[in-house]
């Protein structure tokens, strides 16, 4: 008997199932929740490899110590709109969304709230943290830096300094929102980690051997090579992803004062959050009227391949959230298999995939 | 006799020569100094599309009364950190540096501030804002869209809808600041056009003809044909430009409740502008410290080409503006023509150039 590639559970279920992982892991109750829901919203929007595949990672990380469980943030300032936090390495999840409660109150107040966040842990898929925030009709900007990580040179070098270093945003529009989730490098670790291991090559020279020679070969910045990814932009204009890579940077590690220059390699993130409400400036209907006539113009451009119409970022993983709310959460084989593991060892029952799997 | 192709002229010489010429086009004092300033500033640090040849376009945008020269901007929000103005169409520079003054004191008294402007006139070179406020210790992030620009198409689709859109940075180090000014789109209509008229070619497929066909030929953006820039990332990973261009357009037009929406095919920019002190999060001395250990892993990155050591963005301005200051501004033999037209015509004697120029 063989396992379909792909099985379908009921997202409650799937909630619970996690939740009840954390909480046998040690974790406390409101973290466990909040950390079950933004790993299973991960798969709910089509982000695989930052939804429960996490969940076992997590579950180690707490294994080996290097996760903090108990308590909250240290507030090191909290000034104005600005609250900086030492995130004591707590789950990322749950620290980006008491992070996300903060801003909003204080955008609500007075424009915009900023919160700074060092030694977060991993916090998984920056939509998920877009979507919320833009469905209360405010505008997330989420910057995150990796310290551990120095994967991407900068343009013209040769040696890795930066993460790939996201930036999320959330919009809201008359209608549904607009996430934005761009690495500021052309591809990530993940994917050339991956493509490595099938003997594929990247569809572009993504990546730059020890050289600097440009290459769509992912073997080359695959340990034990030391190759970089380039910045977006590459090798042509890769001055622009670098310069934005600086700009996460400053917001990130500079303002959280922690970073590149600290010792400790561990996994784990630093966070600029800035959260702004429309209604201080121009307000809201103003806002929305502009972004959606920019969401028609944008949606009604002809395509350039009629097979493949042009979309709004995050309006595909919206709608495979609904879908896969009514019929279940698609998780891949070896995600089913990883959990599973761990399911077993602290007792778990894991949830009975839905009937029709494929 | 001719002309040699540059000619250097007194940085001094040259801003008081622009500030007369603007106070006989009828500009008040302090904008007149203020617009002066930032375009020889423009030029000083090697904008030089953005410095004095900016002065007759701007005189002819006077004479053509599309830029308004008295009063200030209506405030439309005054809101905690939030500033929101109509601009009115005042000049964007003098707009610029009252918009930093507010920005500024709002963010050393609350952590940051953000003036968000609709309807300014154009504000010239981003990096001269940059340099000015990362040399008080503070962080800038400058946002401006062209609403009567629709050059950029959005990620697969094939008739413009954007601006190039730029994000400008300025960072503080313990050294000089970082100065990042990148657009969200590979090139701009500035450089397409000047190819087109020699008939040269890009460097890359970095625009899309009117059926979607990516080529280097940068005729095909050029009037009456109507093709599109293409996003930051282009064909592969243009998703990211794309989505960077929509978070520009959320933060300057959303915001400001203006933009290309509302009629008007006028020149002008809708502006984000916010100032951050690191101070209100975990101090300047620890900011600089971060920014400092990047700076010095990308300046000691091995290069891919030995002849091109990596650089830090707006270094390379800074120097020139260093030596520029020392020896004459260099101006372009078409932009000394240029101006020199306007100077007899409003009865402005031109700076002598200083002796040497080549």
């Amino acid at each position: 008997m063989t396992l379909p590639a792909h099985s379908r559970f009921d997202a409650g279920a799937l909630r619970s199932f996690a939740e009840q992982m954390f909480l046998r892991a040690g974790m406390p109750a409101d973290k466990a929740r909040d950390v079950a829901d933004i790993l299973v919203e991960g798969d709910l929007l089509g982000h695989d490899t930052h939804g429960l595949q996490l969940l076992p990672v997590y579950l180690e990380e707490i294994a080996q110590g290097r996760m903090t469980l108990d308590g909250g943030p240290e507030v090191l300032n909290d000034h104005g709109v600005v609250l900086a936090w030492e995130g004591r390495r707590l789950p990322g999840p749950w620290l980006m969304l008491r992070a996300i409660e903060e801003a909003s109150a204080r955008a609500r107040r007075l424009g915009t709230g900023i919160v700074s966040v060092r030694h977060s842990h991993h916090i998984a898929a920056l939509a998920t943290y877009a979507r919320r925030v833009a469905e209360d009709g405010l505008v997330l900007v989420l910057m995150s830096s990796a310290p551990g990580t120095s994967s991407v040179a900068p343009f013209g070098g040769t040696r890795g300094v930066f993460s790939p270093s996201p930036i999320g945003v959330g919009i809201p529009t008359g209608g549904e929102p607009v996430m934005v989730d761009v690495s500021t490098s052309i591809t990530t670790m993940g994917l050339t980690g991956r493509l490595a291991r099938e003997g594929a090559r990247l569809p572009g020279a993504w990546v730059i051997d020890e050289q600097g020679v440009p290459t769509d070969d992912p073997a080359v910045v695959t340990p034990p090579r030391k190759g970089a990814l380039l910045p977006l932009g590459g090798t042509d204009v890769g001055h622009k992803g670098y310069g934005l890579g600086l700009m996460v940077e400053a917001l990130t590690a500079g303002l959280a004062g922690q970073g590149r220059s600290d010792p400790g390699p561990r996994w784990g993130a630093t966070i600029y959050l800035q959260v702004i409400d429309p209604q201080a400036f121009s307000g809201t209907a103003a806002f929305e009227q502009q972004m959606d006539w920019i969401a028609r113009q944008c949606e009604s451009n002809p395509p350039a391949d009629p097979a493949r119409p042009v979309r709004l970022p995050g309006r595909r993983g919206l709608a495979l959230r609904r879908e896969q709310l009514g019929h279940g959460v698609s998780l891949p084989a070896s995600v089913v298999k990883s959990v599973g593991e761990w399911a077993a060892k602290l007792g778990v029952p894991m949830p009975e995939p839905l009937s029709g799997g494929s």
